[in-house]
């Protein structure tokens, strides 16, 4: 977490440190007095940029959606196979975890108390939901196996990706994104199995 | 969670009691009041079966973990070859995780601040060490892709596998447990797409 001095605060850092204490406490179990510790300025000064801390949540959680919404909206993931779209879709969703680790960390932690919350999780399903048509549409086309739920597989997909957040620290100097996307790729689509 | 009757109590029940308790609370969150109220018997009673929290955390994680390790011990995990067994201990393990969920919930939740919950993390590495060393095995056999990295595969194996105890509810009348052990053994070795 970047320390600032003080006054050169923004609404951006002032969110990275919430999402950083966050993460680490809970969103129940933080206040606006460990906010203001952490950020070293006061709650006054925190109450200058926004209303309380839901909406430091809503700020936060909304920067991992559009991310990963916004993958939807590329041009490669509108053009050819439902198979090569979903195959993109899911390289992509790798970047964007990896990329914007503590949001989506904290989106996937979220548990449902506030409205906000609840949205968030509803916007998750809604996000799930089109990687799970992608999958339909390429078992329909006949390029994925007809003998996996595809429920079932979204779930397992989701999983694997999802579980880079307990795991996948960029500073810890094992994998770059690129090699864990190619594997969560092949893994997923391909099997570790080889091919004679 | 059941509620035995005042005086049906015995360690077995208490456990599943505390289990459930700190999975919703958090350990650290727990105290021997709220373990005490969820059993409906009073704290002196609950010390009548165990020191303190910390011995009913490493009951429950202890069970977890005696059910991943007993898979090892599992004959088919010892023959054939590398990929035979570890495509065996893969299913064991979903099975396992679906059959004591509320245990290895609690297990992949640990993390460390007490010595049980650094004592179940190094078991649960060395786990994690064992089923690595199998795809590592299995890879030099040639029967798994050389082009993946075992220690990441085995990763995202763990990942989409531990990712049961999220949303895996064997009431919801979803999936059985076959089911989902075979779709994780299928898409982890063969992967989604379909082959002509």
């Amino acid at each position: 977490m970047s320390t600032p001095r003080r006054g050169t605060y923004t609404p951006e850092t002032l969110l990275s440190v919430a999402v950083a204490v966050f993460n680490e406490r809970g969103y129940d179990g933080t206040s606006m007095e460990h906010l203001s510790k952490a950020a070293g300025i006061s709650k006054s000064s925190i109450y200058h940029h926004v209303v309380g801390k839901e909406e430091l949540l809503r700020r936060a959680v909304s920067r991992a959606l559009d991310g990963l919404f916004g993958i939807l909206d590329e041009e490669a993931a509108g053009r050819g196979s439902a198979l090569a779209r979903v195959e993109y879709v899911t390289r992509r969703m790798v970047e964007v975890l990896t990329a914007e680790l503590p949001y989506v960390t904290l989106l996937l932690r979220v548990r449902g108390n506030t409205r906000t919350e609840r949205w968030a999780m509803e916007r998750r399903r809604a996000f799930d939901q089109r990687v799970a048509e992608l999958l339909k549409a390429a078992v329909a086309d006949g390029d994925l196996r007809a003998d996996v739920d595809t429920r079932l597989a979204t779930r397992l997909v989701f999983g694997m990706v999802n579980s880079l957040v307990e795991w996948y620290r960029p500073q810890a100097g094992g994998y770059d994104r690129d090699q864990v996307a190619d594997t969560v790729v092949r893994l997923a689509f391909d099997g570790l199995r080889a091919r004679g």
